[in-house]
């Protein structure tokens, strides 16, 4: 069976086009993986890459990216809106086909012992490759961005990196972690009130209470409301599951769902576990979509 | 894009497991195509094979078949269950990805003039590749089986072939065509009582009155009783609008689904369509599936 991961580093400039095309034409020259999107955000002065392939030609890509962008980019003349502690801020493997989380865990460690070595860049391991609970948090190892990590890295033994020097350039440092596949699900009611919205999201969310794998806001926008969620494990907390407490907590406010939608990409699995709830497939093997008979015969 | 059809040639062989072996063998052999399932069966005395991959070389698969099942199987000797005409009975061709029906029309009838000319096996064209509407029905163009057509192709106008002699030989004739994707869609009800599988499978079926693309039966199987179908065209009659249908007409009998099974295989879009109709997904594009983006990008 083809192995496949999704790998989407961020980087720290999202206004010189130039610089991005330098960066994503670094990856576009390995083989064994595909560049599928790119994209770029002036107020927030980053840069999203998404690559889908082998294991290893996505690592060996990420690494020639953090490479020119470790060259172009000079953290200590960089503003923008999104939090960021270095020019390769964060590099997530995810796995897709043929590939255990323990597999990207592996291939997030390698790229994280090489980018330090060989790129003299501090790196921190995160989410399921974290060496530490305390690391699993994206939020905790990049608290106080780079200016804070600049200050610390040296001084508090809390900072020290899995990785690479005790010491930071113009570089910063990057997270280089796993994580299963994130789905942006967004999930519109019909009312322009964003109140019910937002009772719905703190239903819904792990944080106050809701599911295990859900991070929600209820949100107005443009004369609509909406439930907009991120989805961090669709295995363990599926679409539908969502959307039915969801559709359950809008009836009690005489409510409807009018609409869903799905930001980006997605697994096709994601899909096929919500045809497989609401069509009542209780037998179904993932061998019976034609697709996977071929991938997996390849 | 790569170009995947499906080809599901059907022949009058299901006892002999080293003639069924020797005919996949041939298929096997030709690079570009898989042979992802073979299912044969004493009583209808019929071997069914499901190739997938790229229309040529599926095409060329299916006429070395052709050629194999000519020289080893005998219709002169066949007895079957299955109603039959040819050694090699008949040869679909399903557009998967990146095919339209079009195309495999195209390539059911070069490879349906290939078998006429350089096999000399009589051919008929059906379903989406019939020359003539009278021939899209396969029971229509197979009416008699062997036996008849033996006797009425040299005399009876009507009868003669698309390609190849207006004459039979112990190979006896094939029907080549293009169709939709079939999906084999059973829905369980919770009732042992055959009366209301039967009269919602009247209810939901073309022939009576229902869905266009609907075949359908009402069975009792091992204790409990099932709406057993065939949808011959999942794009224009999809699944979900089927099952609510089934649904509505069983709350009727003060009766529930109690679960739905596919049988066999089935195109991922099929069931992501599914998906997209019970999530609400009003503005879902198929490149937000990430295999898609892989297999286009190929």
């Amino acid at each position: 069976m083809t192995k496949i991961v999704e790998c989407v580093p961020n980087f720290s400039e999202g206004r010189r086009q130039d610089v991005i095309q330098r960066i994503v034409g670094a990856m576009e020259q390995v083989a064994g993986v595909q560049v599928v999107d790119v994209q770029s955000d002036i107020d927030h002065n980053r840069a999203v890459v998404t690559l889908v392939g082998d294991p290893q030609a996505a690592a060996e890509a990420a690494f020639r990216a953090t490479a020119v962008a470790a060259e172009l980019i000079d953290m200590d003349h960089h503003r923008g809106g999104h939090p960021r502690m270095g020019a390769t801020d964060v590099i997530p493997f995810v796995p897709v086909r043929g590939v255990r989380m323990e597999d990207c865990v592996q291939v997030a460690r390698q790229l994280g012992e090489r980018i330090g070595s060989e790129l003299g860049i501090p790196v921190y391991l995160y989410e399921d490759a974290a060496s530490d609970p305390a690391r699993r948090n994206l939020a905790d190892v990049r608290r106080g961005e780079y200016e804070a990590l600049k200050e610390e890295i040296g001084t508090n033994p809390e900072r020290a990196p899995d990785f690479g020097p005790v010491a930071i350039g113009t570089a910063g440092a990057t997270a280089v972690g796993a994580r299963p596949p994130l789905v942006a699900f967004n999930v519109y009611l019909n009312t322009d009130d964003p109140a019910p919205a937002q009772a719905i999201a703190r239903a819904v969310r792990h944080s106050s209470g809701g599911l295990r794998f859900v991070k929600a806001l209820g949100l107005a926008v443009e004369g609509e409301t909406q439930v907009s969620m991120n989805l961090t494990d669709y295995r363990r907390t599926p679409i539908h599951r969502v959307l039915e407490m969801i559709r359950s907590e809008a009836a009690s406010y005489g409510l409807a769902v009018t609409r869903s939608e799905i930001v980006g990409l997605l697994p096709a699995e994601a899909l096929i576990d919500a045809a497989r709830f609401y069509l009542q497939l209780r037998d179904f093997a993932p061998e019976q979509v034609l697709e996977n008979r071929l991938i997996a015969e390849e």
